[in-house]
């Protein structure tokens, strides 16, 4: 299959039907790059306003509202030494008679060492003067125009995807997306060089990225929420709040997925998920939150993805 | 330090300021049994109600109101060869628009086979004919009796602990609960053999167990929610709804442990927790949820514990 | 029937199965007195401790589980000239990055003039010089012991009732609770002679009262939450947070009563609850928050109440 | 003013910066029509799809970003005999448990008699047989293109307003909007002959709209949620889920109202809302909750509305 090569021109702050800028076929990968959550590039240059600008749109020949987008996510490359992140966790993270304590966030500036393969403060930390992170790139916001001629702001997320801060979203991972306009429409940016779960300071390590990608159409499958996997594990991703709400999203749509796809009634995919599924709070921060349910391979009748 | 062995004759539905069973010094240990969540002990009889009946109370000789009540959780032993659970995810983790497709719940039967270390169910699932679980054995409910005198339902849980159904409550584990009352007053019950992020089913594969645990007083700490620790993490744990509020109170106390006893400003311990938390998903089925902050020990400034 | 004066000497901050003070027969009125939410009498005396410590027990002769107490709420009368407030809104009812901006709550004196029949700040303020608030005394807290042997802080509610907060619980409202233990043991406290909806500063204006209430025993009623009644509206009470789920218990609660007593069917009940419900928010302050259901008696089929 | 009467010939699903419709002046008044939820209009022709389709826009001459755009309901009239509502409450609106025991919600059709000022079921209930509910025409769904190019769909809310289905929104109020784009671009649809509150089953009366409304730019003012006022009242909506939060806006926005415009202190706004708040439940039937929060103005210093 091809790879494309593709240079942004610009970017946009909305997930919705904007204009192609790149034709792929159904299998084609694209190397590309993406800007930093506040707009600035691989050569620090604010090229884009907050918040988190997307790459894109990427219009796959063949995709049709109702057919479901396979994001494979091959590589996910900081391409620029610096990152930065805010210094204080958000306010609705603690309890509301917690929150006046809490000090003004700043933006702390992080290098970044691909060879060493960790993110390093800045200027380093009193208490904490070692503090050396594994670089672990993932991807805050992706996904596709939604239906109804939406277009959807970037600070948040839903079921075409969007800002979920999802650090399972990472290289090596295949996302899934449900279609709702020809060509699917696909858009990628934010990266973070590493975060921990929920973004509860606001950001990860926000910084550029060059990205490659495989983009498949899945034909006439019908999905309800962005589901993904790995070697190890399914798992659908909930956006929305309160979290419980997100958990109500991602559990029934993983209750679809097993029963639907691999076979099991009711019955057993609650056993099986009762005993052994697995939460990860992708963020609680944006305007919606993303819960992740997360369920390992080994225990599928049978190994094969079926998205 | 002395090992007691203790037999309980009689078991508690609340959490409260209920009679000593047992009186037992600053160190000592205690082996002793639980039973099952509706009652049933090792031999199959019925000898208590519902919900998650209590062995306690455990007084501790010179426990005071504010104090730390620290409970090195050594072997948790299923002992009885069966267990049960409910086979239908509860209707407060799907879609509103999907509960009324569940199938009413019904309890399932599992064998617990100790040395093969896993359970299976009594009756093979026709989707999944090869389900065996490993053993994980884990605290669903324990606790310190709460100030006021109140005396908190084994349904649910709070600052006192109780019922918190997170598998992290396993043997290795240290918990820790903030001390209401002269003695501490320690409950432990409502064991599971294997259980789910999210109790998501209502249950775990709920059984018997024999217990062995040791009760230590940290004096003059102030903690506001349980902690707790292994060997490699340190954890807090919030009990409330909606999950968002479990996440306030789990992210504040971990604010307050890291800047108390770590002695990390509050930026400093901001930017490690968010880049390196992780959360837990303890229950989302009682009436108060649990979500749990952790944090790997490698990233503090003295690897030593300080509760 | 006859009418009991009674004079309390002790006060409970759990509603709990503790001891009888006065023993009633169904039918019987009361005369007592409640001190306000920190313990203060009418004659400005400390006696008892926060939070809202209750008058009580009353044992109702004949009551049993399983059967529901029907509280007249005859008169509620400020005892005393002066009441206190918080005087910032909760930082828990405002925007988490709003919260800051907060600044630190004191108590402010107002000045109970009953013969005037309002309410007035006892140091005017500045841009509000004329504030004069019509009085209308309302109960925060009360309700009957709750089943299993619980005993539940003041600082909260429930099935059984407790700390709801809500404004409509005035004199001319008959309130219902399920009664979960023999003789119902009824308590009362936490006066408010005004407050808003939601009692978002965390207090209304909180004083002493003389109450005057009769206690009914409905044998063979079956009700989940509680319930009440004027002469112009049905109502029940959802306590939990979040409000969703207030609404939920309060919701529920109401489509019950409408079948089960009214004799609607469940789209019957659905229509018109569609097009008249009214709801009321009682707290959105205490542990867990109080949701009204409220319908106006003149759109059901028999204008008697059947509680 | 000039009054313009307008002909809708296409209609919206999102709330988004599409083409003016009509340009008017500041001060104009327009006299237009709206279709019901579903896309019908007053023949009963289905002229445009679901959700809430939109009769607009209306670009205002001189608004810009940063002010605010007044709409004065003037009159809001049912054109049509029929209107339709679901049968059933939502599903999200009763205790999860309880879901399972709903019928599956029907469309009924009503009558609506603008003569004898009520509607009636086309089809009489059986145990309500005389059911007639007096007409209370209000706006489903009304708002001003958002920020950031964003189209929203009219299922939900925000800041931009949106389907926010309070029934307050009557002829007599005033609603103001935060203006982002230039000519403010005012969306009109989705009226309710009668609505009880929170839109619990779904639905309202719906049915088609003539409606009258008066354009006004109110040059640099800084909202951040809807707000509005009638004769008697001046209040803030807060669009969000869970119901705590969009009281959080709510409340806040009516603070920032409070503060800014009426002089009032924190303590003092406080102090008034704490006591003489009164919250009402717009919607908890879409994608976001709606709770307004809502003063007297009778407290308010001086009696000049502010917007």
């Amino acid at each position: 299959m091809p790879t494309h090569h593709f240079t942004p021109t610009r970017y946009y702050n909305t997930i919705g039907s904007h204009p192609p800028a790149l034709v792929v076929a159904d299998g084609d990968t694209v190397i590309t790059t993406t800007i930093d959550a506040f707009g600035t590039d691989r050569h620090g240059v604010s090229v884009a306003g907050r918040p988190n600008p997307q790459t894109g749109t990427f219009y796959v020949n063949g995709a049709l509202p109702g057919d479901v987008l396979a994001v494979d996510l091959v590589r996910l490359t900081p391409d620029r030494p610096t990152g930065f992140m805010r210094d204080v966790v958000a306010a609705n993270v603690v309890d509301p008679a917690f929150a006046p304590s809490l000090p003004e966030a700043q933006l702390r500036e992080w290098h970044i060492d691909p060879a060493a393969g960790v993110a390093r403060p800045a200027e380093p930390l009193l208490h904490l003067p070692g503090m050396a992170l594994a670089l672990a790139p993932m991807i805050g916001c992706f996904g596709v125009a939604p239906s109804l001629g939406q277009a959807i702001s970037t600070a948040t997320s839903g079921p075409h995807g969007g800002n979920m801060d999802y650090r399972g979203f990472c290289a090596g991972t295949t996302a899934y997306f449900p279609i709702s306009v020809e060509g699917a429409l696909f858009f990628i940016g934010d990266g973070h060089a590493v975060q921990g779960d929920g973004e509860i300071v606001g950001t990860g390590i926000e910084t550029s990225f060059e990205v490659e990608f495989t983009l498949r159409v899945l034909k006439g499958r019908q999905i309800n929420w962005p589901r993904g996997e790995n070697d190890d594990f399914i798992f659908t991703a909930g956006n929305a709040r309160p979290l419980d709400q997100a958990v109500q999203h991602a559990t029934t749509e993983m209750l679809r997925w097993l029963t639907g796809d691999y076979g099991l009634t009711v019955n057993e995919a609650s056993m099986l998920l009762g005993q052994c599924v697995e939460y990860d709070l992708g963020n609680i921060y944006d305007p919606a939150y993303t819960m992740v349910c997360r369920l390992a391979k080994r225990w599928l009748p049978d190994a094969a993805s079926r998205a």
